[in-house]
């Protein structure tokens, strides 16, 4: 035995399984199961029970198997062993999808046409170009770099703004709390991939979604995060959507989720709300990542991906 | 007096006043002022009224105002004059916008999403990637051929057919009726962008529909039409709705525009209507076009974007 899934919210026996099958020699086990701590040397973490992971001793490494690692922040005694978070093209490409679904359901005011669909109502708007639109990305790891690449394919003029200082080809680039105002002053519809980290819990408040720019053809300002929850203050939000402050918001995660059914975002028809499906990874693909660094430690390379938990990614 | 805008639908005076400030020397008239017939040269024509072109003597070009030319097929006596249609860079950008926004829409499920937010449901969904996704372009011209480029940077597979043999890098292209089947069968989510010919009137019939992949991890297959309404049988998408050929469509374009009323596509959920609005053109890039090809013309260069109305486009 030596290799432990130690997760909550998605099928064990699935996760299980799907080890074994390409990893038979890791014995995978779950959890819920009968194991001696001692003996397990890797752990694949998601929403891990807490105290568990404080108990392995002998453990090796700790696998964060989300792109985000603000699930093992919270967690008690974590073992001091490096942290590999899932790096998953298959994740990058799916954000990528549905970030540029959003901007462009915004833009060309599809939830209008759904609406006026329902009231058989045949009305022409006016879409700026693309080209005229700017799209500013909070968080330019590789999500917000693969999404800035979509966007830029489309047409769109994309800025990005991130904790250090970045350098992406076409985009625009802001950094720092001193170069937030400047980005948002130039920003039509803004999307946060960021990560929750105390910086940056709470950031996308009343306050900053005023910074935005407000485009008349465009009908106003957006907001759209595929990035976590925390970041954004829902209260803020919706008095957003009341005084004009933005136009419509497209949000894949939320302070709570499941997002409670008395949450006052499920109504207001300028808000697209999905259930966390964003970017959903292949399991079958996290687990061959797993097993791919498990095989460059155990052949004495080093692993790729390492977590700084003080930087909060 | 020399330009004639022989237009219905859109606003005359606008029309007019746009042409003169951009080409003083044109001296625009609209088609209900008074104006001598014998001294129009250039006429600009969008659904004109019946008989009016053919009073035209001395036309040395007419210009068709969409990039569809079907609306000029439908005249008689049209002068026998060189029929230039715009080509316009803004019209070829919009359109890939609304088709990359639409295979998103369907690919990603969002009309569920929509659906489940105002029941306030919270259900994941699974979704294929881009990539094990195949999108299918009816139409190789210029709104095809930057459509794929488009859906391609997305990630998706793409391939096309068109009537006579072309070459797209990185997209499979099928033609003619021999390589209609094939195409088809390859194909998730079908793109239409063809012109409306008597080739491809009530080509997307239930018959064709049937012929399409039908992908399990989608929901099934989809159709998009961003061309011309008439290529479409209305009847037979509503049919392959109820029979399951296919799982949803967007329809820009209808056999009768606006849609009427008391159209059955209105209302049903798996569908997106929207009132011929994917590419509509700046005014102001096609007033600066028509008057680019007449300057050429009067420089003795040759016009650009000739229409063969055997071919139909």
């Amino acid at each position: 035995m030596s290799l432990l899934l130690a997760i909550e919210g998605w099928d064990l026996q699935e996760w299980r399984d799907r080890f074994r099958r390409v990893a038979p020699d890791l014995a995978a086990v779950v959890q819920t199961e009968d194991y001696d701590p001692g003996r397990i040397r890797y752990a694949c973490a998601w929403n891990a029970p807490q105290g568990l992971l404080g108990r392995l001793e002998n453990l090796e490494i700790l696998f964060s198997l989300g792109a985000g690692v603000d699930h093992l922040l919270r967690q008690a005694n974590l073992p001091d062993v490096p942290i590999v978070r899932v790096v998953d093209p298959s994740l990058t490409e799916r954000m990528a999808e549905w970030v540029v679904l959003q901007v462009l359901l915004h833009h060309r005011r599809q939830l209008d046409y759904l609406q006026q669909q329902r009231a058989r109502l045949w009305r022409e708007h006016s879409h700026p170009m693309a080209r005229d639109v700017s799209v500013g990305i909070m968080g330019l790891g590789e999500l917000g770099t693969r999404a800035a690449q979509a966007l830029q394919g489309i047409g769109y003029d994309v800025a990005g703004w991130s904790r250090s200082p970045k350098s992406l080809q076409g985009v625009e680039c802001h950094h720092g709390e001193g170069g937030l105002g400047a980005f948002l002053a130039r920003t039509d519809i803004l999307v946060s991939l960021l990560p929750l980290t105390p910086d940056t819990e709470g950031l996308v408040d009343l306050e900053l979604l005023k910074g935005l720019r407000r485009d008349n053809r465009l009908g106003g300002a957006y907001f759209v995060n595929a990035g976590r929850g925390r970041v954004q203050v829902e209260a803020d939000i919706m008095q957003a959507l009341r005084d004009g402050t933005i136009a419509g918001a497209s949000l894949d995660v939320f302070e709570t989720e499941p997002l409670p059914g008395d949450s006052p975002l499920w109504s207001d028809p300028r808000l697209v709300i999905t259930p966390h499906v964003a970017a959903e990874s292949d399991p079958e693909d996290i687990a061959a990542y797993v097993v791919r660094q498990i095989r460059r430690h155990q052949a004495g390379e080093p692993l790729q991906n390492l977590v700084d938990l003080e930087r909060g990614y």
